[in-house]
């Protein structure tokens, strides 16, 4: 099942917010604000570029998420710089690295998101990448003058037309439209350019846009979803997929029907990429690097903690002994039997205290990777050879440093193994990503 | 009635398009992709800088303009960056001069647009400017699902709103709301967070933003509206204003009214600064100025031009000799009587031929600056000192030279007159400007 040797990991940074873990900006040594300091981010890409990511990734929210008082107050994501803005102050310092954002077809328009996304893609060059969300917080309607959310299979539908919508402003002219002949005075031949005239269930746009076609022709097209919908849409549209799978047998289930859809579209299935979610934490024993992940869980707030774990559990732990283990004895109730196993688990595997292991639900839950750069290597070849992943979007611990262990530590094991590239070949994301440059529907 | 001799010129750059001049894209030695090429205006905004310039100001359209086919290929205009992205990309390559878009109330959601001023105003340490347009052009409905146009009063009446709704969104946080301790944890105190919950007869928008307060409280609020409700949103709202008044006499009407509106509803009139657009052709001398704008405006394309003569004229001028002067026996009809007359005036003072009058009508017909430094000095000092303006809004016939011309050598003419800064006393665009920084209304 595996594809040749030559196979090579994807990189995609997670870095809106910089780290998801809700302890990251405690840790010993890491920047405080390191989220909304221009001056860190710049320091941030230009080390990612260094170290040859793929691209640099914001998620992005319409919203300041609904959460209790006590974790509000302790969350570093209030503010955060908005994506365009970033990333178009980011493109001027540095050259190769991709530069994807958020954008969400529910609360926004196709005009002004086709048109943002092409600008950008000129300015860097080709480096832009749209993650296309439909935006599932409820609470970001009520910032757009709605009191209902719309509905998840109705967001889906909207979604779908609004990325044939946008893919069409792109195509508003031929690449070769525009001639500015300074002795005759034709800047613009009309015969390239395409009016959409649009009207669809959902969106009307006439067109054109009011910029020409971006480098890429297409910027790079990103989704998340996992939901059926979200995987067909991912299926027929998306160039990469992150992802959140639970461990490796998900990723594979996820990997193969994802893929599968797509050929079943009739695309390549090459030209579609996985990139899970990794939180990465790298030690120079595997015993130091659960040292800092048990340190930086140490800094989540403990009673936000005990309430996720109270919900995992189904029951009320706030009761229990923090610094013994879980009791033997939690009633079973009707909380979701996967999710308490899988903790109690987790609880008896790495032999946590309840304190321990309510501090790691609250900080990061998700797939992890902690160890060396040579056992992480092992892992991420096991991923890559398994079809579980074409590479990983990594999340960080805290940063600096844990961005520098990655970049300093396990990028030179990956290249050492031939796993990840030791320098940019093309420059621009579609590019590094292994992806063609869209035909012009309109324009041949 | 003249302020005391310290009242000083502010001068903005017009950069949406870099110039206004049909014609200016072929100009010898002119830049023929001036309007959409990074570096060259990279090298603009520096050169701005160097200069002291207020702010660099991006006007916007929604829509690639309804022009007759022949006007559309010759329009340098239909591939433009989008303001956001591109002042983002220009705030890490200058240091002090303000960055000005515009932005759509009609068409856009205060949500959106009261983060990506925060953004871009965090990103450039207090230098943003919003330049707020109710959208007139009814090309744009179109792009954006909307067959019926919004009617001139109801945009008026969403637009007051509309700023309502950003402004407070702006004030979601004090500025001291963000404290980073991470002994204790606390990153944000609650207490200095303020859910907005505005629900208006246009709008319905929650909060909190997602962003903090923008480093100048808010960015820069500018108007460009001349009808009686623009005037008085102005009066209400704006901090600066933008505006194409025909002659000294116009703009000294204009002046007045708009800043005794100011007062009227309690404004201080010095807080509100009045900047005309004014197109300046610098020469050695007035002649070889004159001779600039004349072969400028030779390089308009003439069935274009005619066109629009003839609709000034209410009378088709495609028959009269092109290389004569005016014909004596124009018929009177039912055009415009003021503008007919003044074209017909224009010709006699000028000495204009059918074609240059055409190509001056079709190529910029606004108000004019040109002439050596030491006359556009002396002019501007009558502006300034009669009340008929705070500053200018500066329109380049062409690029790199028109703007070299207006940096190099009418700056510091205006400099050694006293007329204009020798350096920058502030940092934020509000500072240039001399605008107080607005309190935070929930918080102080």
């Amino acid at each position: 099942m595996a594809e040749p040797t030559t196979k090579k990991l994807h990189l995609t940074a997670f870095m809106r917010p910089v780290s998801l873990h809700t302890g990251a900006w405690r840790y010993p040594g890491a920047y405080a604000d390191a989220n909304f300091n221009l001056a860190h981010l710049r320091s941030f890409i230009q080390e990612l570029e260094a170290a040859k990511f793929d691209a640099f990734f914001m998620a992005d929210h319409l919203a300041v998420l609904n959460m209790p008082v006590e974790a509000l107050k302790r969350s570093q994501t209030l503010t955060s710089f908005e994506p365009f803005t970033l990333l178009s102050a980011l493109s001027v310092v540095t050259e190769k690295i991709g530069l994807a954002a958020t954008a969400s077809t529910t609360y926004d328009e196709p005009y002004h998101i086709a048109r943002r996304f092409a600008s950008l893609d000129h300015l860097s060059n080709g480096r832009a990448g749209w993650n296309i969300v439909t935006t599932g917080n409820p609470e970001s309607s009520k910032n757009f003058g709605r009191e209902e959310h719309l509905e998840h299979g109705e967001r889906y539908k909207r979604a779908r037309e609004f990325y044939d919508v946008v893919t069409g402003l792109w195509d508003s002219y031929a690449d070769d439209a525009f001639i500015r002949d300074q002795e005759t005075g034709i800047f613009t031949n009309p015969d390239k350019i395409h009016v959409l005239n649009h009207k669809g269930d959902e969106l009307s746009v006439r067109g054109p846009l009011n910029i020409a076609r971006p480098v890429q022709g297409w910027p790079v097209i990103i989704q998340a979803g996992q939901s059926d919908p979200g995987r067909q849409l991912a299926a027929e549209t998306a160039e990469a997929v992150f992802c959140s799978p639970r461990n490796l047998e998900a990723s594979k289930e996820l990997y193969a029907d994802i893929k599968g859809r797509a050929e079943a579209v009739g695309r390549n299935r090459n030209h579609l990429k996985i990139l899970p979610a990794a939180f990465i934490v790298v030690g120079d024993t595997v015993e130091e690097a659960k040292q800092k992940r048990l340190k930086l869980d140490s800094l989540v707030h403990y009673d936000s903690a005990i309430a996720s774990l109270s919900v995992t559990l189904g029951s009320d732990a706030s009761g229990f002994d923090p610094d013994a283990p879980l009791p033997d004895d939690i009633p079973d109730t009707n909380a979701s039997k996967t999710g308490r196993a899988s903790v109690i688990k987790l609880a008896q595997e790495e032999g946590l205290t309840v304190r321990q292991l309510a501090q790691r639900l609250g900080g990061f839950a998700g797939l992890a990777f902690v160890g060396t750069p040579s056992t992480i290597a092992d892992e991420m070849a096991v991923w890559l050879a398994e079809d579980a992943a074409d590479g990983f979007t990594v999340v960080f611990p805290f940063l600096p440093q844990g961005l520098d262990d990655v970049t300093r530590k396990l990028v030179p094991e990956l290249q050492r193994r031939g796993l990840f590239r030791e320098d940019y070949e093309g420059t621009t994301l579609r590019e590094h990503l292994g992806l063609p440059r869209p035909k012009n529907r309109f324009f041949d």
